[in-house]
């Protein structure tokens, strides 16, 4: 179903420092309530740089006004925009978090698991899209995937600070825990047997999707209750893993919302 | 609605020449039955590398077995995957011939109107998910935006060699020609006054991305038909720019097919 070639996999390590760019992410990140170490924003900013200094200044923040130059040195992305807040890196959830926000809510649980991304710009627009259409939470794996690193923090434009994420040890035994807690699962795949527009999303919901390599891992495919299918109405037989995320989260909010 | 900062922008220029790297790209492009002036494969190569060769052979395109470093330094991506293909640069189509695409199909026209997408990812991103969907061409402006490069084809996974596009000289007039030919016109807005679920996608449809930095232009803006807005439920105001096109597009889909 999902991308088979492009990996911009990135060695940037997660750290317990995390580098946060971009006006909208360090907006976001501010607004959050989340603890800021440091705020660095470039000399002779104005706009919005200067709305985000009064909002760190509000905050407590300390703030670094820098040389252009030193941001750009400081910059995992490439692209700061003048503005760079450090943190300590996001913490994980638990399990439990994720289905209290749905609880708090009153809604439905919807999660997305991530099941081996390795790109972090996906795994980024997918924590955006997820937090856009209304889910509760992200489950991602331990190992063999892309963690929540600066680059994912900064593509999910600041979503990764409203959003909690579950790192799972063992994907399996987590979807096998999900699933005793009234979760169905759903997972994507060119060959699924159940019509996008047919799946029942108005229950608890988690939305499986696979690595840009290798789509669903076989353990986790047999750990689905469906696999759906997103119709390919033309010659390419798969989506980017990112876009896929958003097609099946955005039916959901359809079903939950349309009756 | 689209995202703000993300500006991968590469310097990448349009070339006459148009090199495309990695697997699944290289063999789209074989099948679609282009002309490849030559084909570069890694020494050693198996598996889906050997089938490439022999689909390269049977269409006659030189073949160039080379070290992995050679590809190294050739490539534009950085993933080539041990095959890159070089080929005149797409040439971009003709309205007649987005128009001719759908009327061949026997179907309504949808297109997809890229309104000054920086990005290469998401323009390759956005014509794989519109190939996907079935939609007949897209519709992107000459200046201020990025071209058909291969770093665009590469993003796409092959869909470009299946997607005619067409380059406007003047975007809003072009808007102005599609409009007299039937086709009705949706800007997708955080702020649009159509719900995305209620919009009637089923007749002759243009769906118009905006930037990733600045949304639609305005002179684009006051062409539309409709301001279509995808629901947001979170606390981020915006999607990146693929993902918002693969859910208006499969929106499309679903309108078009469920009945």
């Amino acid at each position: 179903m999902f991308e088979k070639k492009q990996k911009r996999r990135q060695s940037e390590p997660e750290c317990s420092t995390m580098l946060t760019e971009g006006i909208n992410a360090v907006c976001e990140l501010l607004k959050s309530g989340q603890a800021v170490d440091k705020l660095f924003a470039a000399e002779n900013a104005h706009g919005r740089i200067g709305e985000i200094i009064a909002l760190a200044k509000k905050n407590g923040v300390p703030i670094t006004i820098c040389d252009r130059r030193k941001l750009d040195s400081m910059s995992q992305t490439g692209n700061h925009q003048g503005v760079i807040a450090q943190a300590a890196a996001q913490n994980y959830a638990s399990l439990d978090e994720l289905f209290e926000r749905a609880e708090q809510k009153g809604e439905q649980p919807l999660f997305v698991i991530c099941d081996g991304l390795e790109d972090p710009h996906n795994l980024g627009a997918i924590i955006r899209s997820a937090e856009a259409a209304g889910a509760h939470g992200i489950i991602i794996p331990k190992r063999r995937a892309v963690g929540l690193t600066g680059v994912v923090a900064r593509a999910s434009a600041g979503a990764l600070s409203h959003m909690p994420v579950h790192k799972a040890t063992n994907l399996p035994s987590v979807i096998d825990e999900i699933k005793e807690r009234g979760v169905w699962v759903y997972g994507a795949e060119a060959d699924g047997t159940v019509d996008l527009y047919k799946a029942d999303f108005a229950g608890a919901t988690a939305l499986v999707i696979g690595s840009e390599g290798n789509g669903i891992s076989r353990l986790v495919r047999e750990k689905c209750d469906f696999i759906v299918s997103i119709p390919m109405r033309g010659k390419v037989n798969s989506l980017n893993a990112s876009n896929a995320a958003a097609i099946l989260l955005y039916e959901t909010v359809r079903r939950r919302t349309q009756g």
